[in-house]
Parts: C-alpha cells; structure tokens; sequence
C-alpha cells in the first residue's frame, strides 16, 4: 500500500515566478515540470530537475500546446503531425536538461488544456501517444481515469496511469465535479488530507452527494501555485505518513 | 583526401519556408538543423532530419539565440548560465526529433550572431562549451578558424572542426572580407567551385589581394537559402566529384 | 456599379518572405495588413502601409489569433475579454504604423481560424465587435454573409461588408463547398475572372451544381500568396476593367 | 515645487504576475505602462490604464526590445529602421488600450537594456526618438540625464525629461554607482524618502562620498516589483506629502 503524489513545477518564466517549488518537491514523488511551451524556460527547467535530483523525486514531462501567454490552457485546434512532433520535441529538451541535472525523464504527464483535450479527443490523444512511443514507450504517461486517452495509450502499448485529484469533488459516476458548480474545489487542508489517505488506503472516494466509489488511482495530483495550495499539498503529505501510507512513485 | 561539405537547412517556420532543403540535401555531407530558437518548428526539423536520414547526411544542432524575429542575427547579451542550458535544451530537443527520424545529431554548429559572437566573446564561447561537453562531450563544434570558441572547445577536450567558406573572399591574415567591402562575397559558381577544390586539394586559397594562404579546414560552408546560393553549391559539389574529391563527414 | 477588391499582405515575419505584394498592390483596393499576431513585424507592416499609400490602396487590419507558429490557422479557445483587448492591441499598433506611413486604418478583417470562428462563434464575434466598437465605431467589417459576426457587427451599429471569394465554388444556399471537395477551388484564371464580373455586375454566381444565385458582396476577396493566385488575381483585376467595372474600396 | 513620480507598471503577463500595480498606483504620479514586448499582454495593459485613469495617474510607453524570455534586460543589437517601427508600434498598441480605458499616452519611457542602451548607444537613440516623433511629437520621453538619448531627443525638438533614482547612489559626477559596488542600492524607506525630498526641495543628493551635488530631474522613478520596493515607495510618497512637495505629473 503506497501512493504516489504528483504536482505542477518548474513553471516560471524569465523574470516571472510561479508557484512554490522548494516547498512542493517536499510534498511529492513526482515532479511534472514544464517544457517551455506553456511556461518554463530552460534554465528554470535546469533547477527545476536539479531539485528533483536532490529531493529524490521522479522527473515528468508535463508537454503542453504552444501558448505562453495563454499557460497552455486554451484549447487549440493544432494538427496531430504536428502536436506528435511538438511533443517529442518538449520530451527530448527535458531529458537533456534533466540529464544535465543527474536525473532522468521517467513519464510524461501532458498540460493544462492538452490534459483536457486527450481526454476526448481521439486525433490529439493518439498524436500525443504516438510521439511518447516514439520516443521511449517505456515512459508512463498520467491521464483521467476512463478516458480516451488512457485506452489510445494502453492500445499502443504505453502504460498509462490514472490519478485522481486530492482537491476536487467527484461525481458519483466517478468524473470531477465541474468548477463551474458550488462545492467543486475542496480548501479545508484536514479534509483534503483524510481524502487522500482513504483513496491510498481504501482505494475510495466519497462523492459530492454522499456515495462512496472506487479510485483506482496510482497517483493524486496536488497543487503548488498558490499558498493555501501548499498548505493543503503539505497537509496530504503528512496525513498520508501519520497513516503510515508510503509515498513514492508508481515507477 | 576528402572534404565536408555542410549548409544550414530545416529554416522554414509555420507556413513560411526558408531555402530550397531539397535541393541542399543533394550537395551536403553535413546539414546544420534549425532547433527552433532562430527557426525551424518541430515538424520541419523532422522532415529534414528525416530528410537526411535518406540521403545519408549527418545532422547538426544548428543552436542559436531564441530570436525568431531577428532569425539569430542579431548579438544578445545572454546570461551565461542562461545561454549553456538555452544550447542543451535545444540540442536535446533535435536529438529526440533526430531520433524519430531514424538518425541522430553528431556535431553542433552555432548559428549566426551567436556563432560570430563566440568567435571573441570569451563568456558566451565557454557557454556554448559547457552545454556541448554536459550533453555529449563526443559532439564536435564547426567554428571559426583561430577563434576563442575553437580555444575554449579543445582546453575542454572537445574537438573544434574547423570550417572554410566556400563564397567568401579571404585576407591576408586568414580572416574574411568584412561583407561590407566590395569583393567580399564570390558569386560565379565556377570561381567559387575551383576555391573549394583548391582548399580541399592544396589546403589553400588565394585572398583577396591575390596572395596565397593555408587552409586548414575539415568543413566547407556553403548556402542554400537562394536559387543562386544552390547553383553555387551545386557547382562546388560537381566540382569537387570532377576533382576526384570524395565529400564525406568530418566524423 | 463597383466592385471592391481586398487581399491579405504584409505577412512577412522577419526574414521569412510570404506573398508578392507589390503585384497584388497593383490589383486590389483593399490591402488587409497582418498586424504581428499571425504575421507581420512592424518593419513589414510599415512597408506593407507606405507601399498601399503609394497605390492609393486602403488598409485595413487584418486582426487575428496570438499564433505565430500556426499562422492563425488553429482556432483558440481564447477568453472573450482577452480577445477584445487583443483586437484593440492589433488595431492600434496597425494605426500607429500607417499612420507613420502617411495611410490611416480604414476597415477590420479578421483573419484565418478568427475569421472563420466568428462566422458562428457568439462571444468572439462579440468580442471582435467589443474591439472595433471601442476604437472607433466608423470601423467597417469584412465578413461572410448570414453571419454571426455579421449580425453582431450590425446589432452594435457596426458596418458589417460582406464579402465573396473569387476562386471558390459555391453551394445553393450561398455558402462555401467545403476545401475537403472536389472542385471548391477554382484554378482558371480566365473561369475565375469572369466570375467576379458576374458578380460585380449581375450580383450573381453560379453555383456547383449549376444554380445561379444572388451574392450580395461589396467586396472580393483575392489571393496573392502563390504565383498561381497573384495570376488570377491579375485576371480578375484585368476583367473587370475591360468590363467596365471600377476597383474601389467599399469606403 | 513638486516632484513627479514614476514607476514602472503592468509588467504581468498571461497567468503570470508581477508587482504590486495597486499599491504603486496610489504613490506615483506617472505610470510606465508595458506595451507587450518585454512584458504586458493586452488585458493586463487595459487594466493596468483603467486602473491608473482611476489614480489620476498619467499613463507612459513603457516600450522595450522584443524579449518576453529575458524581460528587455538584455542588449539586442536591433536594427535602427527596425527598433524605430517596434517603437511606433507598441506606441500605438498602448495608445488603442490607453483610450479603451478611458486615458491617454502622454509619454514615452524605454525600458531595461534600451533605456540603458541609448543613453550612450546613438543609433538605436536616434531610432527611439524618429518613433516617437513619428507617432507624436509632444509626447516626453523619459531619460538619463547627460545621455545620448537626452540630446538626441532635444535635437529633435522633443521634450526630454530627466529622471532620477529614489533608492541609488550616487556618484560626484552625477552617475549612478554601478550595481555591482557596495552601497548602490539605498534599502532604508526613511533614508531614501529623505534623498527625494532634498532632490524635491533642494535639488541636490548627497553623493556616496558624501558631497552634495546638483540633480535637476523633473521626475523620479520608484519600484513596485518587491514588498521592500513598494514599502520604499511608499515612504517616499509620505515624506514629500509631508514636506509639502505635491506630487504631479511634468507635464
């Protein structure tokens, strides 16, 4: 019984900061750092993984559309050649910087509106499978539970691995309760923190209108970019060892 | 007896196309690949390393400062530790794209403003190094004769390939004809084409006062980007098969 | 009885040429300037402007995605209020650059994956309108007809100009045939050029199927990006003088 | 009596945040507004302008090199003709935002490596000044005093205002003490709002060797990019209030 815990790093840009690293590569065992397409130059990318190093957290390419000024979070209606080779092109710029860092790129976890897309987009979500297996098909790649992108994987071969969200509400079919809704975001660190422990321990969640289901995650995602975010990450973490729940990474 | 010959390709970006690759395929023993800070997005960079691939030429990292508005023309005056991990990056991006190509890169070149600023600019010079040596300190960098990124490459045991112009008149002293100054740059293909025999044969060339001096070149740059440019390189190809002069890899 | 004609310039980005022009600068009376978002640098932009004041040719500004690397061919999920800030910017750099250049910015067309989103798309052809509205509301429109943006454009009190393509086949009900079907483009410059007169003088087209059917279009839209279109273009331009029929803006 | 004082503002871009715009905006008399190019996307300006018409603040260009990556820090050595039309037209990209929001541009101030280049560098100085001529020769433009951008701009018959530093030291002949030696950042709030007040009343500063010399600057730049800087400022707006300097624009 162990869990693994993911978070968003390495997202500064230039002279703009993003998030709080130190505090997060702390909290998780894997570390999705951005490859310069939505964010994260390359020597921000270089500290990045040379914190994960330190820390002995695992490295994941978190690729993501073309879009600084957008965080990558816009939809965008790019062509699937495309899209494989702007993947593969992220994917091989972090393994030379996480070598150059003593580390290694050990999966992929794709970005912001990226994430969304290949969730149902069937063209995208195999261009993104494509460019992983074209790479390296040993690598991993992070997705939603029951989505397309988690059958294009697991038919090319690539293992996928599903995580959920310690922070957000689920619905009782086992989707996230849209952020447009009342109570989709959960902020109490304490109440995030039990979640967690009773997904790794359980393997359960308990829904938006009071059912229990199954999780069947390997890895929970925790946020990094705000304070109360870190908090809440920090709280998980120390739920999960006061429940004497391992973390570490699904590799 | 042999000699390379090397052009920078895969400069097309988005929907705009730069020089006649194709063409430029034919005449190369080594192509100089765009790795998107000057030019060249991932999708072109992997045609034309594919490109290579079946005409059996070598691919380069053609490494630049991230200027797509002034295509790398135009002096920087980039952070060190900035510049070393801007080249890995770049470098790692093109050898997962080489790789999806079926070939790899075997040897760096800078691109231009960052290649004439490393010639003397001591700190840029050792940056470039540094990103080389971090990611593959078997990777050899074409540069300048007698120039300070040639000195700081062999103190750091990389192997410095020297490279001669094909189109370029010569001073006495070995350096090139400011372009600015009349005669500076050769157009009839048959002039230029017996230079390149005469340096690949003789190792010489005659400068533009009518003396004649050593080249100690491995490489011979020529150009691609102009319908003129490629007769050129045409011509110096066909040159040098008439000559008896096999055009190989430096490697 | 006139006819306006309108193409895309100024889509030159740095050292990367697109379009010739100086020919459609001969044929048109609507010059569209790209304004740096999809294509066109200021230098280009100011040059694409003094060459229109020239020709007595009016600019307009050709707004569109953030997109550099997909020429603003790929719809975004841009947020409404962004993308009329966006607009806002684009017109204004555009006004400040032909202005320089002794011209002002008479009209707006949106461009590419903007042009074609806000055809049916509520809150960007709001956000468009928003846009123009705000920076001066004497601003025509190019758009297609039975639009949304059209509607939009005139429920805000906007002049909405509608416009027809000069080598695309059209359906019965007045719309494109779709680029994905034989015969939506025409390639005769001589079929191409008759067409427009057809156009100019009985507000009529003849559809795929044979149909003939009004086109109530103020404008023509031609290409210059490809030596095939700057020849029609020409054709068009040709034809309609010899018919008698005056190029002149819709202004 | 009075003083103007100046800071630089809107510098966010996408998700990313800089400063705190809020706080400054309640100090300064002059707000240097982005313009997109080393900061600034079109929403942030159109809030940062509202939000100073709502100050009674004076809205400035901030305009800058292209360089999103390194923030218009570093030296580009652009082309004159180009940097000329860059000036122009984040001018005019401001000017549209500016009237959005209900203000204007009422002067010009370079930021970074351009406001430190053409201070000696005369090419690139007399390409800011044709841009601002250009687009309106009444608008200001912030600058060093006894800089080559200040004759220039006089030269030209633009007005050149000169600025000091609220927290640098100085040396006897009135330059700035290089960043690099001790003791040329001033971090004490009530040691710096005391040097501004004396520039105000006496329009002298002690120099680092402690001479009083003449400073004759109509305006004087604070900093908003830290809690210290905002804190500094703060106190510096307080002293003069209380010296009974009213701060207001030069103009």
């Amino acid at each position: 019984m162990s869990i693994d815990l993911n978070s968003d790093v390495g997202e500064s840009f230039g002279q703009w900061t993003m998030g709080d690293d130190a505090s997060i590569m702390k909290v998780v065992s894997s570390a999705n750092v951005a490859c310069g397409f939505h964010a994260g130059d390359p020597i921000t990318a270089r500290r990045t993984c040379t914190a994960a190093a330190e820390s002995g957290v695992h490295v994941g390419a978190h690729v993501a559309y073309r879009d600084l000024a957008g965080f990558g979070r816009r939809f965008m209606d790019v062509d699937p050649v495309e899209l494989t080779n702007e993947v593969i092109y992220q994917i091989g710029a972090l393994q030379a910087i996480a070598a150059a860092a003593g580390t290694s790129v050990t999966y992929v976890k794709p970005h912001g509106a990226l994430y969304n897309t290949i969730a149902h987009h069937r063209e995208q979500a195999h261009a993104v499978v494509e460019a992983i297996r074209t790479v390296d098909d040993s690598l991993p790649i992070l997705c939603l539970p029951a989505s397309v992108i988690q059958a294009e994987a697991e038919k090319a071969g690539l293992r996928a691995v599903v995580e959920a969200f310690a922070d957000r509400a689920y619905n009782a079919d086992g989707t996230l309760v849209s952020r447009r809704l009342p109570g989709s975001v959960i902020h109490d660190p304490d109440v995030v923190a039990a979640r967690v422990v009773r997904m790794a321990t359980e393997r359960t969640v308990k829904t938006i209108d009071g059912q229990v289901i199954d999780v069947d995650a390997e890895s929970v995602c925790v946020h990094g970019d705000t304070a109360g975010a870190v908090a809440i990450a920090t709280a998980v973490r120390a739920g999960l060892e006061q429940a004497g729940v391992p973390v570490t990474s699904f590799l």
